[in-house]
Formats: C-alpha cells, sequence, structure tokens
C-alpha cells in the first residue's frame, strides 16, 4: 500500500470538501442567522487538516493499487462524514452533540437522510442549506464511485454491465479515464438537478426550498427543510412530480450516461435492470394504491398521488414523507421498507441492494427450479441477451449474504442497546439501505436512540453506501498483513 | 409422470398411516377416556381411502422418475397432515374447528410444535399421546425422505456429502436401496427414542411423559403433554439430558449411520458441518449465559442450565420452553429466533435452512473477501478437503434465497392478516424454520391467529419442511406442462 499518497489523495478531498462550508458560511454572512462563526471554524478546520495532509505528502506520486482504492472509497465517506460534523456540532442553533452531529452528517453524506433534529422550520437557513448540500455532495460522490471506481475494484453491480460492454476492465490501477468520466457525470447531475429546481419553484415552492429539495430528491436522499417533508408544501402536483424525479434518479447514471451520449432514451425500456426496478415500482404501487382504496377507503386520487409518492420514495430509499403515512396499518409501512432492500439501480444515488442484484437472484432461483426438473440439462443464466458469468453470480450471492448477516446483527444490537423490535428492525434497514426514516420510535426522527445506538447506526449507514465489501475488506485482518 | 402409480404409493402409505390412529385408539379404549369414537372412525376413513387408492391403482407398475418423486415426497406431508386431522376434528375434547384440527395435524407431522390447545394438561391421554407420535412418525418419515431420498432429486444439503462419497449418484429412478437405508436409519431411530425414554424415566418422569418426550425430542418436534412444556417438571436435570438428546438429534443421521456401522464416534468431530453446528450453539450458548448472570443477574448455576437448554431447544429447532423465557428482554428470543434459521445439520429431524448451507454461505462471503484483494487468483472453496462443486454451491444460494424470500412475503402476509410485527415476524419464522413457538401473542400457543393465518402457517411449515423447492417446483407450472 502506499499510505502516503492515499493521505495526499485524503488531503485533496478534504480541501474541497472545505469549500461546502465556504457556501453556507456565505448565506450565514447574508442573512445574519447567528451561525456564521461555527462555519468559519469548521472551514478553517478542514481546509487546514487537508493542507496540512497535503504538505506532508507533497511530491510522493505512485501509481495506485486495489488496495489503496478501498482505502480511499473508506476513507472519502468516514473522514469526510467526520469533518463534516463540524458545523452541527458547534452551531448553537440545532445544539448537537458529537455523536449527534457526527450521526446528522454521515447521514447526509450517505444520502440516507435520517435526522436527530426536531423543529427544522425553526433552524437557521444557512443550517438547513448545509444538510441538502451534504446530500447532493453525497449523491454525485456515490455516482462517481459507483460508475468510474468501484467496478476497478471488483464491487458494485456495475460489474454486470461491463460482463455486457467489453473494454479495458482487467487493469487493476485507478486510470486517469476516470476523470473524463467524472466530468460528464457531474455534467448530468448539475442540469437534473437545475430542471428539478426549476419544476419545484413553478409548482409552487419558495426558491430556497425548490434548490434545497432539488438537492435532497436527485441525491435519493430524503432531508427536508421542514418537519412535515414534502407533507408541508401540501400539494399533489409537488407529491408527483417529486416522485417523477425520484424514479429518474433512481435509475442506473451509465444509462443515463448512454442516453445522453447517443441520444437514444429508448435505452432506458431495453435496460433489464430498468425494467425490473421500473416493473416492481409499479406492481407494488399498483398494489399499495388498491389496498389505501378498498381496505382504508381513501378517495381514488388521494389513494393515488399518495400512494404513487410513498411506493417511489420508500422503493427508491429516498424516505421523503407526506402526512398520513403512520395512520397506515403497519403492515403496509413494513411491506415498503422491505421493498427498500431492492432500491435503486447499480449506479444510481440510490440505496439498498440495488435492483440488478435482487433480479438476478430471482432469475436464478427460476433457474434453480428449471435444473431440479432437468437434472442433466445446461440452463444458462442470462440477462437480456448476454450469459452472467459465474464469477459474477457468485460475487453477488456472497454480498447479498453478507448484506443481510449484517442487517440481522446489526438489528439485534439495536434491540440489546433497547429499542422495541420493529423500531430496531426498521432503523437498521432504514440506515443499511440508506433509506433515512424508521418505524416505532424513530419514525419520525433519532433524537431518541442513544449514542451508541447512533454510532452503530452511523456503521450501518457507511456499509450499505460502500457495498458492505468495501467496509468489511478494509476491516479485514487480510487487509493490512501484507 | 405415473400419477397412477403416484397414487398407489400414496395409498399405500395411508394404510401404514392409518395405524397411527390404530395406537391411540387402543390406548383410548383401555384408559376410556371418551374419545375412542373419533379415533376409529379417522382409522376407518384413513384406511378406507388408502385401500381405495390402492385398488384403483393395483397391478400399475412404473419405474419412477424424478417427477414422481417430487409428487410423492409433497403428498407425503399434505395428504398424511390432512388425514391425520381428522382425530383432532372428531373429538370431542379439545373441540378443534378444520383449520385448527389440520394446523395441529401438519405442525406435529412436521415436527414444528405449534400448537392451537390451551389446557394440554386435561386433555384425554389418547389425544396426548397421538400428537406425540405423530411428531415421533414425521421425524423418522424427514430422516429417511432426506437422506435416502431427497439426494436423488438433487434437493437438499445432503448433496455436499454425495459429493464427497462417490457411489450411483447420477441414476434418476428411485432405487430398491432405498429400502435398505431406510431400514438401518429406522432402527437407530428407535433405538435413540428408547435411550431417550429411559434417560427421562429415570430422571424422574412418568412412563407415559418419558416415551411421550422422548417422541418429540428425538423428533426435535417440541410437542408436550403439559401446558408448561419441560418446565413442568422443574428439573436441571431433565433440562440438561434433553438438552443433550436434543443436541444428538440434530446432527446429521447419515453421520450417525457411518458412525454406527464403522464403529467411529470421533467422525463427529471431524466433520464439517457437525464441528460448525456444535460450534455456533457453544458460543451462543456461552453469549446468552453470560447474559443471564451479567445483565439479567441470574444465579451462575440458574444461568447455566436455563441458558443451555434454551439456546440448544431453539438453535435446533426443537421448541421446547421452560417457564422463565418470557421474562428475558425480547433481543433474547429473538437473537435465539434468528439462530434457528441455522437449525440442525442436513439429514436430522431439525429444521431451518441447515447448519451446512450456513457454512457454506459464511465460507463464500470469506472466499469473496480474500478474492477482491486478489483478484487474478484462483481461491478454491472447500469443505474440509474437498472442493465444493460449483453447481453445488449455486443450489444452496438458491436454496437460501428462496427460503428468505418466502419467509418476508408470508410475514409480510401474516401482518397484513393483523399480527404486530413481532407476532408475525417470529410466528413465520417459526412455522418455516419448523420451530414452533413464537413471541408475543403466539408466544404460548396459536390460538388466537385468524383461520386465514393458520392455513397460511400451515403452508409454510410444508414449505420449510419440504426444503422450499420440493413444493415449489410440484406449483410451478412448468412441472406439469410436460
Ligand atoms: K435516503
Ligand atoms: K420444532
Amino acid at each position: 500500500m502506499h499510505l502516503i499518497v492515499v493521505a495526499r489523495i485524503i488531503g485533496i478531498l478534504l480541501m474541497i470538501f472545505s469549500l461546502t462550508m465556504a457556501l453556507p458560511a456565505t448565506l450565514s454572512f447574508i442573512f445574519v442567522d447567528g451561525v456564521l462563526n461555527a462555519f468559519l471554524t469548521a472551514f478553517a478546520v478542514t481546509l487546514g487538516c487537508g493542507v496540512l495532509l497535503w504538505l506532508v505528502s507533497r511530491g510522493k506520486q505512485a501509481d495506485l493499487g486495489i488496495r489503496d482504492g478501498f482505502l480511499v472509497v473508506s476513507l472519502f465517506w468516514t473522514v469526510l462524514g467526520l469533518f463534516g460534523a463540524l458545523p452541527f456540532y458547534l452551531a448553537e442553533h440545532p445544539g448537537l452533540s458529537v455523536s449527534e452531529a457526527v450521526f446528522e452528517s454521515i447521514s447526509g453524506l450517505t444520502t440516507t437522510g435520517a435526522t436527530v433534529i426536531t423543529g427544522l422550520d425553526d433552524l437557521p437557513i444557512s443550517i438547513l442549506f448545509y444538510r441538502q448540500f451534504l446530500q447532493w455532495l453525497g449523491g454525485i460522490g456515490i455516482i462517481v464511485i459507483a460508475v468510474a471506481i468501484l467496478p476497478i475494484l471488483g464491487i458494485g453491480g456495475m460489474q454486470l454491465y461491463r460482463a455486457e460492454t467489453p473494454g479495458p476492465v482487467k487493469d487493476n490501477k485507478l486510470t486517469p479515464r476516470i476523470t473524463g468520466t467524472a466530468k460528464v457525470l457531474f455534467l448530468m447531475y448539475v442540469s437534473l438537478t437545475a430542471v428539478c429546481t426549476l419544476a419545484y419553484w413553478l409548482a409552487g415552492m419558495s426558491f430556497f426550498d425548490a434548490i434545497c429539495h432539488a438537492f435532497s430528491t436527485i441525491a435519493i436522499g430524503g432531508f427536508s427543510t421542514h418537519d412535515a417533508s414534502m407533507g408541508y408544501f401540501d400539494s399533489p402536483l409537488i407529491l408527483l412530480l417529486c416522485s417523477a424525479f425520484m424514479l429518474f434518479a433512481g435509475l442506473s447514471f451509465s444509462i443515463h450516461f448512454q442516453v445522453w451520449r447517443n441520444r437514444t432514451p429508448g435505452q432506458y425500456f431495453r435496460d433489464s435492470e430498468s425494467k425490473f426496478y421500473l416493473g416492481v415500482i409499479l406492481i407494488s404501487a399498483i398494489i399499495i394504491c388498491a389496498y389505501l382504496m378498498i381496505a382504508e377507503h381513501h378517495q381514488p386520487w388521494e389513494a393515488l398521488y399518495h400512494g404513487i409518492f410513498h411506493t417511489v420514495s420508500i422503493t427508491t430509499t429516498a424516505g421523503f414523507g407526506a402526512d398520513d403515512f403512520s395512520s397506515w396499518p403497519t403492515f403496509l409501512p413494513v411491506a415498503l421498507i422491505m421493498l427498500s432492500f431492492i432500491g435503486g439501480c447499480a449506479g444510481s444515488t440510490g440505496g439498498g441492494m440495488k435492483a440488478v442484484r435482487v433480479m438476478l437472484i430471482g432469475k436464478q432461483g427460476l433457474r434453480e427450479m428449471k435444473q431440479l426438473l432437468h437434472p442433466n440439462a445446461v440452463i444458462p443464466l442470462k440477462v437480456g441477451q448476454h450469459r452472467v458469468e459465474a464469477k459474477v453470480v457468485s460475487a453477488v450471492w456472497s454480498f447479498v449474504a453478507m448484506y443481510l448477516i449484517s442487517f440481522v446483527f446489526i438489528t439485534l444490537i439495536m434491540m440489546a442497546l433497547g429499542l422495541d423490535s420493529l423500531s430496531a428492525f426498521s432503523a437498521t434497514a432504514a440506515a443499511i439501505n440508506n433509506l433515512g426514516p424508521g418505524l416505532g420510535e424513530v419514525a419520525a426522527n433519532y433524537h431518541s436512540v442513544s449514542a451508541a445506538g447512533k454510532w452503530v447506526l452511523c456503521y450501518a449507514m457507511l456499509l450499505g453506501r460502500l457495498e458492505i465489501f468495501t467496509l468489511l475488506v478494509v476491516m479485514s485482518p487480510g487487509f493490512w498483513r501484507h
């Protein structure tokens, strides 16, 4: 490993990241909301640490190996998560403890959107903006890492696409081509956010709310500037617009990239994962809407937009709320949380296990049943026209197993820390799937969870966001041995 | 398919099964407990239907194919489960409805041990005996099917053993060698039950209770003749004896068979699955005992035997209870129920996903982490000295995926039918893992579950007992198409 070069990269990342605090500081200066000092201090500390790391490691050059890649990706969210907590800790108004500040920051950066703050509406404007901006930044970080970096490390559902598109995929070095891809992804991300802002603004949000909610919508983050979340605007139009943008952001940016470059929107409906993702959400939305109408006696139009909004919000792992969710029978939210384990497409800002993996497991299960009836037949596993390599299938299975084992362990730890079973289940699912809100005592926010519980959930959020293996590999003794 | 030959086999099975009712009928005649007519009627109906099926299909001979195998195995538990419900439905005393009677019968035959009856202590002696006997019969049925038949169908963890021992495993016909193996297995099963009866009797149970509890211990069934289950006897010695026999019955009868034939008890500690199974239970028991002592302030000796008994009872999926379980903090029973997903060894009477499968998944996860660090290395997956075939690994993954997907679906259905989340989760886990008791409103018995809920749980019990795929394959359109 080249720890000194890793330190240099983290130094540079911290310097860039410090700008995240300069923007809200400007806002705080203009609107005089009383938290200017907090942002300036956080900015100075983050920039200072970044410069220090950069100076220490200056002049060192080396090709990064695969281990360095794992380390950089893991540190990206942990280190930035810790420094990102500074404004929350230093600002007088939300008045958060260390564990709360770190929880809020990691929840933002991982686009989880679980919050420990009550009274969002009364928060200083710069803090509100900072929270949303953290999510937006986390979102683009995920896309770049998932589309450009993780495939090189052999992690993430994107390797399935690689199997379909020939190219220089076997090299283990982080090559400069990442920069080129990253630029286009960033441009697309910014454009999408701009369109979403405009749409929200035209639909009736204030300009500030429109930007803030566009940030957390495109990032599939779920943070809001209001305690009532999307319910605050009391507008079916906004709920439906939000659903559309969440749905779109939950598609793979790798596909968006191809559509953008080749001007072929039909690609969305030719891609197996996109079809599966859209199909699952469509069927779920129909069932939820029908249930609301028939069993809960909602008005048809109300059942329609509430059903669609909540289905999309939870299954894409955005986690936005609207007012009446908690009054539904428990089985509906639990069913939706189960769907959040599927989550978005690989290479989107969505969380969960990713549609492509779940699709592959379903296909494999059906294949196995055919195989049982025809023991001597050779039945290939296909995605679209392409046969899936055994190596890829095995990686996907391992991912799912580790994901579920981690989920069970963390749920048990949360129960041991005092949460009731429904709260522990939903809090852990909401954290590892980067979903956000849970049920029971963590339905509105995570304020009541103990400090230890918050740290455990931070770990779960990172685990989910880092596609399990990135973090597990870095934490394994074998990683450090050589 | 040769439906007529399948009918003939089911006819013969029903004729044999009718004897199950003759025995309690005799008991009822001797002790005059008022349910003689119920047993005689059930006996006559079952025998009659068996003879009828046999007469209709007399003289038809054909080699059974793989589809017939799936059908016979699936019908074994469903048809016998339905006929087995007759005495419960007809007898005046427990006074069960159709759904309750079928639930009790299937719960017995699948060795689940979930009950709908309260006031066991006041039940007619013949009914009590019949319940225990159903479990014992189900137990030997499972062993014979798992060790001798399922491997031929390509289902069940036993194929892992087959991969290690060369032999005529590729033929798709149910060969006569099943009869030979079955005889030895039956002999071992009877001997083990006799030893267990003797041990319980010497430890202070009445002779009737000793036989009855030996039946449900060796079958890892969990039915008892008392509402207080094993707690009734108020004897640490009995709890520890019970633990030892459950632990032993949870080992594979395929290994018992080899030890019996070769006189090599050391084999238990050389077999990978047995080591994993014993290791998991040992570590769990230590954690539970320590927790009871430290966090719950139990006396050391009390913590020891309660901890061991409950750990073994739940992880082997026996499901016997002792009085203080419900007073423990929820996280302990939930943790134990999670362990029941591992269950016994393949080819034992235990339920769950089976130790060998979980072990394989753990190994595969670790292998994957090594692979990520060494992308170009070829790292084989081994069990003991033997490399596991890719085909076997893929079958195991599919099994686990289908198992968990079924679990999630059924849990959601149970919630939709009105159970709270903890009860729905635990009831479904207890059914599909063939464990028995749940938590919350199904902690003591399943009386309060709606009729629809009972049918769903019956399906879950069958699904678990038939190793998922047997039932899913028979229910798939592809099975009937050709
Ligand atoms: K989210
Ligand atoms: K049981």
